[in-house]
């Protein structure tokens, strides 16, 4: 057994031999590439990471996540607390070995899970009650208990229970929300260093909350690095309805504030637009549901735009999905053959295009770190945007 | 472009430089092993074949039929007219590349599925009109169209259309049926051998039909031996309702019968022990979709019986789901992960228990070819039954 974390260590990722380490490479304007360690090996920063909600990326095992080069998954403490139930997966020996993928996995708190039961819970300063969407059971989630799940399934980087609110909401909520959340950073810190792991250290991220209101970020910011040297950072709270600028806006003042040695994790972003503008805004991790969602939709991310592989017109194409594409998907299958999978409700075409999908963010966040690397990535990630925004361009960085 | 076949070439496969040959290797009763040769490469046999009814194997890909051990697989003629044509495969370049499967292929006729549509169709001496399980639209099989159809499609093997009938039906429509069967056989091989392909040649396997009934099906193999030196037999009409002793006794005659020289292939067949119980009767190919529907309802084949992966008793269990078994999904998951996909609702789930259990299958004909080799397989066949059968034991070959 290991203790999980003692302030400024575990934490306190500073140290050259800490598990945790972030090291910044080359650097384009905000954009920048950098490595992050874990205990269950390296993230090459920008990266894009799959989301396993129920301990497996829709459709794809093991071995697709490894092809299609990611580096990291998602999973949710929510869904495994609720099925199969943390007890499980720990006596199974944690996520890792559960689910069979042994690179780094970060779980988020199912803090954006509970919120989004608005009419099955209610909140208070200890924590909230919900019922459960798959059997209407009551369960409590508090910053203890969710520190405490997440440390029995096991991930490497655990995020923190925050109150999550929606886009739109006024400066008095998202106050309220962005000051809880802090509060409960802080009960997540202490229970997190008391609780022994099983196995490797896990590294807790705190979520920078304040909705659309430069100010509430800003204070998040300071009062989250004001409590500890934490090992990377959460961006909570955007892509959840607010219009696109906010976001972008939210964005460039969290990055001005933020540390830049630490990796910062934009939550629940995105499409592969956001991900272009994220990195221009110094954004290092990001995680999103909708390749594999709109996969299993008939939806495809492509160089040229998003089409979907239902449509009459493919009937007898024999081109791949993605022309430019080196995925498994576009290597050996039709456009053609896919829509007959999708027309004739074949699961395999499930698993194509969430293949697809995957790699196309994950390829992309490569050619942005490339990009970087040579220099170029200013003028490369501008053609890019100007290229696959359908809608007007938001605020841009300077 | 070839011509598919003319009388005692094509499907005369008894000249050394054919493209579909078959070699004996070794005996062990009736039961044996052997080589069978198709333009995309040979079938060790005895084999199962996987079933593509829509030109995949349900849950599967190409990859992973590699990777299990399959040699060659099915497709249906029935499915792939109706969606997404025939006329769209072979614009496609045909089934192999459709489908992105490079080994040898075979196509069932349609005639099974047609007469399953027994509130459907309507039968004449010309053929079957039926209506499409789909939409309602009307279509017309005929020896002739259906030989188009197969051609358009491009399987190496390609069946004739028979007159499948219930496996309980009296002797005078079981007499019907194989004698329209064999009328439909000589209109098949004419227009078979008028028929250009696009590629390489196609064999055309004929279908010994004749209910339970031996005089019959003695009958059957007499005209239909009679009409050409065929490169492979099907026996079709059994499991397909009528008891299993008399599914066995119809194997004893039938391949009393036949030429010990040509493969045989046992259409639909079928479970764990049925295969065993055929190999010891002569039978050299099998079909199934049991162990990828079987799969898909949790149903997992094991060494030590059958077992349903989403039984309470699994949810924390570590053991693979056959000890004794080296596929990926057993070599790498649990059988609580597995239960946790299925509770779940998960596709991987549906994937990783396919996989087992056409490997299951896959891997049995490998044993028992093993065993032929080896000299062992009567005793090994025997123990095999013994263990594995919960009925009373079918009548026993001598």
């Amino acid at each position: 057994m290991t203790v999980a974390a003692s302030r400024g260590t575990a934490n306190g990722a500073s140290e050259s031999g800490a598990p945790f380490r972030f090291t910044v490479h080359e650097k384009a304007g905000r954009a920048r590439t950098g490595t992050f360690t874990t205990p269950h090996g390296p993230v090459e920063t920008p990266a894009f990471m799959a989301v396993g909600t129920q301990a497996t990326v829709k459709a794809l095992d093991p071995d697709d996540l490894r092809t299609i080069g990611a580096q990291m998954i998602l999973a949710n403490t929510y869904h495994l607390h609720l099925r199969p139930g943390e007890d499980v997966i720990r006596s199974l020996g944690g996520l890792h070995r559960f689910m069979g993928w042994n690179g780094p996995i970060l779980t988020d708190s199912g803090g954006f899970q509970v919120f989004s039961l608005s009419s099955l819970r209610t909140v208070d300063e200890d924590g909230v009650e919900f019922r459960s969407h798959l059997d209407g059971s009551t369960h409590v989630f508090t910053p203890e208990s969710v520190m405490r799940i997440e440390r029995d399934l096991g991930a490497d980087v655990i995020m923190q229970f925050d109150h999550v609110i929606p886009g739109q909401s006024e400066m008095a909520a998202s106050r309220d929300a962005s000051e809880r959340s802090i509060r409960w950073l802080a009960r997540c810190l202490d229970a997190h260093m008391t609780l022994e792991t099983d196995g490797e250290m896990q590294a807790l991220f705190p979520i920078v909350q304040g909705g659309v209101f430069p100010a509430l970020r800003r204070e998040a910011v300071a009062a989250i690095t004001g409590m500890d040297d934490w090992p990377g950072y959460g961006i909570g709270g955007l892509s959840v309805g607010e219009p696109k600028p906010a976001m972008m806006e939210m964005l460039d003042v969290v990055d001005e504030a933020l540390p830049t040695t630490r990796p910062r994790y934009l939550m629940g972003v995105g499409f592969p637009e956001d991900l272009v503008e994220g990195v221009r805004r110094g954004v290092d991790l990001f995680d999103c549901v909708a390749p594999t969602r709109m996969g299993r939709n008939g939806a495809v991310f492509t160089s040229e735009g998003r089409l979907n592989v239902k449509r009459a017109e493919f009937r007898t194409d024999p081109r791949p999905l993605d022309e430019s594409c080196g995925c498994v998907a576009c290597t050996r299958f039709s456009r053609a053959y896919i829509r007959h999978l999708f027309v004739s409700d074949e699961i395999l075409g499930l698993r194509l295009l969430s293949l697809h999908n995957v790699h196309f963010l994950v390829a992309l966040m490569a050619r942005a770190r490339a990009e970087i690397r040579a220099g170029t990535f200013d003028g490369w990630s501008r053609d890019w945007l100007a290229r696959h925004h359908s809608r007007p361009t938001p605020i841009e960085t300077t």
